[in-house]
């Protein structure tokens, strides 16, 4: 063990003990060979991983703290996607030698605050140095009812298609280090609405719709002038192109969700909810075909094949 | 999702699926948001993350099938270091971009072929391409009865002491790369005998050692002559040579562990078991200080220490 991987160990050892509501379902965090958790009887645990590395999902100018909150948010929102609820997460980290202290502290001060805000218990980690840049990886288990998980694959013809909010710009604004992931939209929408699929957009809705359709073997239309661009995209770009930068720049972390239209349409009524409004984009069709209806005609949606068509996803890649 | 992401996750996508035997704790692998799973009833999971670096934990030069391999490896030693069940993987890759696709190919047989070993499910992962050197993290769940992980902070005064193997030489060798993870020994001293404390060794003897007596609240005496010098320490350095390589080398991943002095007793004349023989090498005491005896005199042990006195473990650094 080195020095800093037993230095950020004992950090994250102290601050368990003094946190102030370590999730329940945690026996056993930080200390031991691995941790020990107990779900409640019957609900299942779903695990996701989510690797961040300098200079593809973040700048080497970040702030740390940033770069931490980002690590633990998207796994947050591959949570929320499941709509479960956050339980523990597990923090592998690859530091670069001669980093200053206060940006390990800053690190850890982003994931922390983070977890505290949904709950969620550091349990777990590994530490190492090395020449490199930066890497994380983090690892959120969830809990949920047993067999309530809510998958991509559950949407049938006639379900209506929302977003939880607009889409677009998110790296370029920085909105991508900062977005609050949907757990608790997702976890309303699945106790309270007819959710039958659900996924965070992650690649962009170009790609991420695909995986909805496709899993659930439906097809769907989707209307373009429905779609909310994000403000953080240009107003002055002719609109094709702000249409195109909501469909494909991607890290979003919003919902996009199929609901029956009887929910569809109590959503719409009922607007703001956990601090967005979501917004209906289209309708889950018998034909696999998916559809863009856009100034009054239906054209093939360039579902997956977006990026081919106009470049790869804005990513950052220094 | 970048293509190599894409091709990454369908070959483990296509190959659960023909998995002779996913673990039936595994209700959803890959393919959605997060992975879903439900433990025996009654049953705790443990959670274990470990961290492997190009230039670190393994040469470059080595081939990627065994560093696949390793990175399973390495977490199955904690959850045998648990007494638990290794039960579900998940995979998080930072693959070097340009890198042959055979190699990625390699890197996922070495996990793949170890995971069928232990009845493991690859259930999930996240794959990134850059310009840098390869990083893996990898975290393993398992599953054991409720309340019955064997933690480090169980050993009380009078246990015997035993280490599951020789020690020494790992990483200079290349057994880091090859060695068996004591998943079915651990487990079977947990179901048939006084197990009161267990962990792996990973960072060597003299760490880890301290990582249990201290944890326990107890203190030791160790027999310098009984601790199992490997045979890939070479026999013509000078003895006090080959104990402190034994001590300090690290990456052993051989249990450490105390049982009742009745449990020790039936170990020894067991011998062999599950394919190798647990070798005793000393007896925790209510004095906290640890210490060695050799040569017909006791002397501080130096716990923790060894490293300051010694220079750093033998790690790769390239």
């Amino acid at each position: 063990m080195s020095r800093a991987e037993f230095e950020f160990i004992e950090r994250l050892k102290a601050t368990s003990r003094t946190q102030t509501a370590p999730h329940p379902n945690v026996r056993l965090g930080i200390g031991d060979d691995a941790a020990v958790l107990h779900p409640m009887p019957g609900n299942d645990w779903i695990s996701t991983v989510d690797v961040l590395v300098e200079g593809v999902h973040f700048h080497p100018e970040t702030s740390w703290e940033l770069v931490g909150r980002k690590a633990l948010a998207v796994n947050l929102s591959d949570v929320a996607a499941m709509a479960a609820e956050p339980v523990a997460a597990f923090i592998g980290l690859v530091l670069p030698q001669q980093r200053p202290v206060a940006d390990v502290d800053a690190l850890y001060r982003g994931l922390q605050s983070l977890a505290e805000t949904f709950g969620v218990t550091l349990a777990g980690g590994d530490t190492n140095t090395w020449a490199g840049p930066l890497v994380l990886s983090v690892t959120l288990l969830g809990s949920v009812a047993a067999g309530r998980a809510v998958l991509r694959s559950g949407a049938v013809s006639g379900d209506w298609l929302f977003v939880s909010g607009p889409l677009g710009g998110s790296l370029e604004s920085g909105r991508h280090l900062t977005f609050t992931p949907r757990v608790d939209l997702a976890r309303e929408l699945a106790n309270s609405y007819a959710l039958h699929a659900l996924l965070d957009i992650s690649d962009g809705l170009a790609s991420d719709l695909w995986h909805l359709t496709n899993s659930s073997g439906v097809g769907a239309v989707i209307d373009a002038a429905s779609i909310p661009v994000h403000q953080d995209v240009s107003a002055t770009l002719p609109a094709v192109e702000r249409l195109q930068r909501a469909l494909t720049d991607g890290e979003d972390f919003e919902l996009l969700f199929a609901v029956s239209p009887e929910s569809g349409q109590a959503l719409l009524e009922r607007g703001s909810l956990h601090g967005t409004t979501p917004v209906r984009i289209g309708t889950c069709t018998s034909d696999p075909a998916v559809k863009l209806f856009s100034e009054g005609k239906e054209e093939p949606f360039p579902v997956g094949g977006w990026c081919h068509q106009f470049g790869q996803p804005n990513r950052l890649r220094v």
